[in-house]
């Protein structure tokens, strides 16, 4: 479906422009590591000063080579890369890494440079990876087109896992973390200022390599949602887990990504519910990246959050149960008789509940965890395992206590991991195969990362099939007035506030004897978005007299106000326990945004909201709306009856449907209030903006 | 003013009953440890079935000793842990270390055991730390009643840092991972069940050793919370920085730690109130009281929050910017004469603003850091540094980077801290004296840490000074009724809503005219404190007639109820943008809380509230409130005034002051809604609850 980018990945041939003999400078290292790391294409190293670089005969120019390399890596700088990039182009070279700095990240002159750089690509159909990249590495094929130290710092094992980074430093901190596990890593990729390949492209490229068990990535702005979309939709068919960094999280954060790598600012809340839709992992940063990576790789997918600790110590017990409700899981609550069993093994002090103290005593019988552990493991209410050793070392049998754990994850293939700072104890469980990690909150941080990641890509997904476009009336100004809005909207199946549009005060009168008591009065203008700042709204109007006083206040006012007057509106007064509202815009990279969430006129002020992004389903719905602050409500407090979530979670839908039929003919609508009344939502007020 | 714990802290001599001469053995470790750790005073090792133990004289029982030791290390087990702390306050012992387990922690025999102990104490005038305890140690005067491992796994160093822990585990962890950090430790004492000596006591004892430069203690319950308020306000006044881990934040750990220790719960916000109120600060886990250490320890107490973040990593720079926002500092804004000189240093396409990019070009020329640090440290806007280096070794001069880093710290004296997850890297770096983390998260969070808790201590402390003792009128139930609690209240200054009780029909129409329209009528029975759910709340009546209706259709229902009649309220309608809430209540181990929070009939389902505990003064009041969900409707929104916080939190500091002028005849006050109105807040509505 797209470029699976096998010039960059897999080439025969890799010239390198600005070649190096000195192995510590930028146009040394590729050559060295290619040399080290077994690459079998040929090398063609490119100076015109030299006739060898590192045993590899040299030219004078790409013209010179024998063939069109596959791939060319330009080391030069500033002009002399631009122009490496042109004669790449020319030479008919399929991918050219860009290591050179000083264009999209630097102001005007360096971004035309930039697109210069594409268009000349584009037209000769080169790819280009770069600018401003530390370039790429491939440990599978030994093609290796980046300078990065780590590589001579953390020498490569070819392995399971892919790294791609917007940031050359990034991914090699990443594959330096992961590689540190004790994981072996076969793609390093590093995608720069991203003026042609971005994360998302490499991404796919990379999935489609099968030895590829987990693909973990950075990026400072998601270029091409669409491409990465596909790739985790890919990803979840194969079980290739997906987890990401996008920095960039603050405004400061996403100014500096600007100067870094040229980036463009995505909305965070946007960027979050992107990845929760795709099923992919969001973390901090290359520490997050890497921190999970064994559970993932040794095919950890937990089908429950229940979390069974043993500790040699009552505290670690404590804040182990503590961490546990942080990380969103729960304790596993054991069988009677497993807690029978655990209890003869153990002192009488001990704690024979989850979470388990085996207490001070295993300084005396380092048999203790052995005697206890194959009960536990047993017991089905156990989904995953934390042990937690604080202290150890001399008097321990470290090495009993390893092979102990290390059998409860044999016999069960359930997660087990092991907190214990000391260095020297962690390495005798790392060498049976146990995961370590320093603290509880970083090892019970991971399981709860490994649940809720198989959760959510157990969760069904949505398809909405072909939505039908639909058009909007003709245009006559930038807002669709309230009457046509909820006109639309009710044609749509979304239940609005029973109203009629009148002109004139009679048409009012009846109105009102026609809705019943009480009425709201509310002017209707397309001009007048805002209406209750200008006191166009009047509540609770309770006779047929006041209706028409209230009509020809309002008309007074449109007229004073010299704006255009499409009528106004006698609507039914809805009442109800809870306001909420529903909002859709069209983000420029993801597309369709529905927000859910509180009501009413504070709406900004309180941001009480969750955002979804187009195709979505009820069931999404509800678990946006779980994350309210105002979720407790919605469930119904002192007496009131819970409120109708389904038919809120439908209007949301068929929000974000309309959405898609409308397409880029709309900027914004607006449902506000969605009044939650006992016989369910009913939309109160509406506005849409047109694009 | 407390027991400064001598015969512990400093004992002249020391016996251990159930002395071993295998340093493994929780007997021999003690004895091992006071011997290569230089204890002045005598060693009696008590065992009757040798001559010896370790080369000292053994004796074969307390009462054979030639003199009372001052402090007797209890090391034998159950029963015979409880005869020996009896032998002990028989032979005159001053401070019994119980290391036994099998007390407080396990029901009802072990909890009347332990009883039995502390009275025999107490009869003796002995102390007792533990029972089920790992023991204390005193680097200082190597005076160790402990058996930690850890002690031989990190071998001591007598230093600034005290630690004092409930759990022993905890306590030897910090201890090990201060002592990771190159710091000196003179201090590890684990108090265990806290049969009588609390952390608290401990603190306080400890804090008064003078060589000790910051306090770390661990707890499961906060026991002698006055105690622990004179340490810190004596803490304070000496410069010495305490942080805590209380651990047991949520139910499930709460109820781990009754049985790990005994502990009674404590409410976790109340004890975060605590905290913040006398300016310790609080921490997760051990890592946590490590992490931020040697910045206290250097005397870092940064007098602002605004970072500037170095980087031969863009991304870095990106990632710290993010991590700036959420350790709730702010980025500096560097002079232009700063950004000019740091811009003539380095490549045009490096960033010369904050956060600073030297870029890769690092690689190439080593000088970089220093071309520019010198410029960055004499910019006054700068409070603390923060240095990243991600990717770094072979090709890079880290010698020089360290130096560079070293006097930017050396010069400013402002804190300087780098982030380097390679080993190599940071070893570096520490062996100049410069303090190393993992990562930016880290690194930053401990400059956040240490600049909010230095703005922590230096906010001034409210005293209140005598509040005059008041009483509530003679009780004739569980409550007090409405009206008398408006009047209390206003007796105190507090603006109540205007109202009338109302004893007839005839009253409620005089008041109606006297209060004018609208007006609310309200039924008033101390047996009645929730009026609205059984429909005795009527709104917005518009005239004396209808008040008199509401007035019958309430006494009937009152009638109907078979209740108290303590008459119906007629008050004025007050109408204001946002209802507020104070609430107060007595906490049985920290006295009175006042909650502040947002108000009206979903209070408990929202939890929208700051809790302060007495004294407090309305400065803190305005700090709570900025921490509430509703803060931005506060200010004002949508053209509405901003509410007077002032006033309410005057209000608050009314309340805090009756709570503590009624004592312990109240167990509650609520005063819900106070509405905010353009004139002010006005409590319309509130209930005591006597104890």
């Amino acid at each position: 479906m797209f470029d699976l980018l096998q010039s960059a990945l897999s080439p025969k041939s890799v010239a390198v422009i600005g070649a190096s003999d000195n192995i510590h400078k930028i146009g040394g290292r590729p050559i060295h590591y290619m040399k080290r790391d077994g690459f079998q294409g040929t090398i063609y190293p490119i100076n015109p000063t030299r006739d060898e670089v590192q045993g590899f005969k040299s030219y004078p120019s790409l013209a010179a080579l024998p063939e069109a390399p596959d791939m060319a890596l330009i080391v030069v700088a500033g002009d002399s890369a631009l122009q490496a990039v042109h004669d790449c182009a020319a030479r008919g070279v399929k991918t050219a890494v860009v290591i050179a700095s000083g264009f999209g990240e630097v102001g005007e002159e360096g971004r035309r440079k930039q697109r210069e750089m594409t268009e000349a690509a584009r037209a000769a159909g080169m790819r280009i990876i770069g600018p401003n990249t530390q370039g790429i590495a491939n440990f599978g094929t030994g093609a290796i087109g980046g300078f990065s130290t780590m590589f001579i710092e953390v020498p490569p094992m070819d392995g399971p896992v892919g790294i791609i980074s917007q940031s050359g430093g990034m991914g090699s901190m990443a594959y330096g973390l992961v590689r540190g596990r004790g994981l072996g890593v076969r793609h390093v990729h590093a995608t720069g200022n991203e003026a042609d390949v971005t994360v998302s492209e490499m991404a796919w490229a990379v999935a489609h390599d099968l030895d590829v068990k987990l693909l973990l990535l950075y990026m400072e702005n998601v270029a091409h949602p669409d491409i990465l979309a596909a790739t985790a939709r890919y990803a979840r068919e194969r079980d290739l887990p997906i987890v990401a960094v996008k920095a960039g999280r603050s405004t400061a954060g996403q100014q500096a990504a600007a100067s870094h790598t040229g980036s463009l600012a995505n909305e965070d809340r946007v960027v979050d519910a992107f990845f929760r839709q795709h099923g992919i992992w969001r973390v901090r940063d290359p520490h997050g990246l890497a921190l999970a990576a064994e559970g993932y790789i040794k095919g950890w997918r937990p089908k429950g959050d229940r979390v069974v600790i043993v500790s040699n110590s009552g505290a670690s017990c404590v804040m182990g149960a503590d961490a546990v409700e942080d990380a969103g899981l729960t304790l596993a609550q054991l069988k009677p008789e497993t807690e029978a069993a655990v209890s003869k093994s153990l002192p009488g002090f001990a704690s024979a509940r989850n979470p388990i103290d085996i207490t001070a005593a295993l300084l005396s019988n380092s048999g203790l965890f052995g005697d206890v552990l194959p009960f536990v493991a047993k017991d089905p209410a156990a989904d995953m395992f934390f042990i937690h050793i604080p202290v150890s070392g001399a008097g321990y049998d470290v090495e009993r206590f390893a092979n102990d754990f290390a059998s409860v994850e044999k016999e069960t293939g359930k997660p087990v991991v092991l907190a214990s700072w000391q260095e020297n104890v962690a390495a005798v469980f790392r060498s049976k195969g146990v995961a370590t990690y320093d603290n509880e909150a970083q090892a019970i941080g991971v399981l709860g990362q490994l649940a809720h990641h198989a959760a959510l890509l157990r969760e069904p997904r949505t398809q909405w099939g072909e939505v039908a476009p639909c058009s909007l009336p003709p245009a006559t100004g930038s807002y669709l007035h309230e009457s046509d809005t909820l006109s639309l909207l009710a044609s749509r199946g979304i239940r609005t506030v029973k109203h009629v549009l009148c002109q004139t005060p009679g048409q009012a009168s009846q109105a009102f004897d026609q809705m019943g008591s009480p009425v709201v009065v509310k002017a209707c203008s397309m001009e007048v978005p805002h209406k209750s700042e200008h006191g166009l709204v009047a509540l609770n109007i309770q006779s047929a007299d006041e209706a028409v006083k209230a009509f020809e206040q309002q008309s007074a006012k449109l007229k004073s106000m010299g704006v255009r007057q499409d009528g106004i509106i006698v609507a039914a007064m809805e009442r109800g326990n809870l306001e909420m509202m529903i909002g859709a815009r069209r983000d420029p990279q993801f597309g369709p945004v529905v927000v859910v969430g509180a009501g009413g006129k504070y709406v900004e002020a309180m941001k009480d909201c969750a955002l979804l992004l187009t195709p979505f389903g009820k069931e999404d719905v509800m678990r946006a709306l779980k994350t309210l602050r105002v979720a407790p409500l919605l469930d119904g407090v002192r007496g009131e009856p819970a409120a109708d979530l389904d038919a809120l979670a439908d209007m949301a839908v068929r929000v974000g449907q309309l959405m898609v039929a409308l397409g880029e003919t709309v900027s914004s609508i607006d449902l506000n209030p969605v009044m939650m009344t006992p016989s369910g939502p009913v939309v109160v007020d509406a506005l849409l903006e047109r694009a």
